[in-house]
């Protein structure tokens, strides 16, 4: 995935607290960080992870060559111990977490990183940024996918942000249930199904509407899509069905009253003879219009913009704490910071989803220590991802995002039936500490 | 910066309709592209062009290695013809824009590309990409640096976003007037200040506050910045002072009332005899809340999420439409999309700012055709970033960035001063077709 390091996706603070406790010696104390959300976004049922596979992805490219020390070097970042310190850094810890994929709650243990001090917290910046964006994407993804019963879900987002977070954002939807993609780069890195056709300007290129049709039939068979709102709509699916025959594929409406253009786009369709051809609406679609668009006669989706910015929630506020660390005494204490409004509970945690007896989610229990004797109906929700510096198969690259995919439905399946309310309200289950 | 191509980071659809343009022979056609924003987002009085130098680092590797074409081959995307189109691929056509770092409004021809539509359609993505992301930052950003007056910003989001987002995100608000960014590997590619000392967690690994302390000083010396409420305040700021002494550069508050804190904490300091220890705030700050501090005794912000997300509108919604072609006469002929709200004014167009006789913005001027005789006062907006393919010198890596930023200082200094107003409103000058 990445070719060349991602060591400097970090925070210059991560290495001068590197530096300082290289220096106390308190760098090397085995140390547990964990990362979690200490709330939901507003209103929202639940998140869904994401990130945990591109997380280990660049940990393996995790490390500093020459070209990233010498600027750590010229620009004094950190001292001559600490460059000879991240010379020879890799990861040699353990990673814990939930599988990507998974549903999440407040104070859910997300990811858990058991390392030295050092080695967690150089990773610190990294791991967060993977997680908050990718989860922010999934837990929209999924939000939609609710709204869109069986029909599908396209993502088409890549041009309203980043193109590296268009990868990332497509990598997400699909992980949260979203058939396939427009962005070409994420499905040559993980292998993910890719469509589309032709936009306006294909039909503006040509002399006419009906030249622009002629042309993508001509080259991509009748089974193709057509934009069919460049003028008329009307005129345009005349059109289209002239050209294309009965055997047209779709034809996209990306403007206007889309629930009252495809009901009379579907009876024209219809008495025109083409009963197989499929309506696939675009044009800035979120989980609300999706769920007001589910009376009309439409057969696919297109989602952009709302899906690459979280719809309305850009990131999932995840943070990374560390809490635990070993003593003088070689011996494991909780840290927490008191200030208020943050004050988080310390020690390495285990986490279980209660069930009851038809499989339905009830509580996230976590709590501090050994795994409880599990009850029947409990599931674990840790994995572990990385062995003593050794990043464990099946969760990376196309492999990864599938395994992550399937997590997720199971996971949708054990929610109550109010996980798929788009009304605000409370996490749909109740996180609850046990001791 | 990209030592990869990226020519993938780009919508099936761009290839789909290069292939059916390719059978049709229209491929070939000379047209312009324009890249605006059919309005600002709600209640913004201007938006920043950002992402510009982006896109031609990006366009200097955007071509199609083997790689790329093994996988648009095995994945069928596009037929041999077309693959044998992109295996050649260069663009040699002509770039022209708004400087990185100005001020845009409704309809501003932020980015121009005259060439044939084949090799302006196969960049649409990647183009839209960068300047979606990096202006709705920039745009951000520029907010931020209107409240905080002469106090410097520093951008401290990267953990928010995208780790590839991180990187822009920082090169966005360093164009819009940040001071530094917390973020090493923009300060690696882009030549940017770096800045960072410590965490909560750097406190809570020591066995105590003032022992972290102890080693934070140690190491770095007096003049570093301590964070201060990890657990009670008022105990540390003491502390604080007492490991440090006199010459402590400064201590950060990133946690309840930074106004009523930061008061208190400043007569602290003084009274304890350090009257040049700075007060660094950070906490979800906004330029609402940056605004709101203006009052405190506060020498430097630190602001995170909310810039890295554009404070509310992380997309700048640009679009990228086709506005003239040549028919078959070989003429350039105007073409617009004829759907409701959407309408498009067609043909390659001029801008310029209107300024008064006091140098101050009145008016953006947008013509079809060729540039009018300019008034003396009116100021050429759009500049030629590639001529014939030759990528132009200064507008990239830390030239560019330094080019951005003093090209946006001077675009602020010219607009009216209702444009530092926070409150929602109109754009602060109204733009303006011209024949």
């Amino acid at each position: 995935m990445w070719q060349q390091p991602t060591s400097l996706f970090t925070d210059h603070y991560e290495l001068t607290m590197l530096q300082a406790s290289l220096h106390s010696g308190a760098a090397h104390r085995p140390s547990v960080f964990e990362a979690f959300a200490r709330r939901l976004p507003e209103g929202r049922r639940y998140g869904v992870v994401a990130g945990t596979g591109r997380i280990l992805e660049g940990l393996k490219e995790f490390r500093f060559g020459e070209e990233q020390l010498a600027f750590l070097a010229e620009t004094r970042v950190v001292d001559e111990t600490t460059l000879d310190y991240l010379r020879n850094f890799s990861f040699s810890g353990n990673i814990y977490g939930y599988a990507e994929g998974e549903i999440y709650f407040p104070n859910s243990p997300v990811l858990i990183v058991e390392s030295t001090f050092a080695e967690a917290c150089v990773l610190e910046t990294f791991i967060l940024s993977a997680l908050n964006h990718d989860s922010a994407i999934a837990s929209a993804a999924s939000r939609m996918i609710a709204s869109s019963g069986t029909r599908p879900c396209i993502e088409m987002g890549s041009r309203r942000t980043h193109e590296e977070s268009a990868v990332a954002a497509a990598r997400a939807a699909i992980i949260a249930g979203f058939d396939s993609t427009s962005n070409l780069e994420a499905g040559h890195r993980y292998g993910l199904k890719t469509v589309g056709t032709a936009a306006h300007s294909f039909t503006l290129l040509h002399d006419s509407e009906r030249a622009a049709f002629k042309a993508q039939v001509a080259s991509m068979g009748a089974g193709t899509t057509l934009l069919v709102d460049t003028y008329d709509v009307e005129a345009g699916v005349r059109a289209a069905v002239e050209v294309a025959g009965p055997e047209l594929g779709a034809v996209r409406l990306d403007s206007g009253d889309l629930v009252e253009q495809a009901r009379w786009v579907r009876d024209l369709l219809d008495d025109l003879g083409n009963e197989n051809t499929r309506i696939l609406v675009t044009s800035d679609l979120d989980e609300y219009a999706i769920a007001a668009l589910q009376s009309a006669p439409v057969d696919a989706y297109g989602v952009g913009t709302s899906l690459v910015t979280g719809s309305g929630h850009p990131t999932a506020s995840m943070v990374y704490k560390l809490v635990a660390r070993h003593n003088d005494a070689g011996e494991f204490v909780s840290v927490a910071k008191a200030a208020k409004n943050k004050a988080s509970v310390g020690g390495r945690k285990f986490a279980l989803r209660r069930l009851n007896e038809r499989g339905r989610a009830t509580e996230e229990l976590i709590g501090v220590g050994e795994l409880p004797a599990a009850d029947a109906n409990d599931r674990v929700l840790l994995e572990q991802f990385v062995v003593n510096g050794e990043i464990q198969a099946g969760w990376t690259g196309a492999e990864g995002v599938r395994r992550a995919a399937k997590r997720h439905k199971d996971s949708i399946l054990e929610m109550p039936g109010s996980s798929r309310r788009l009304q605000r309200g409370e996490p749909v289950i109740p996180t609850v500490y046990i001791d």
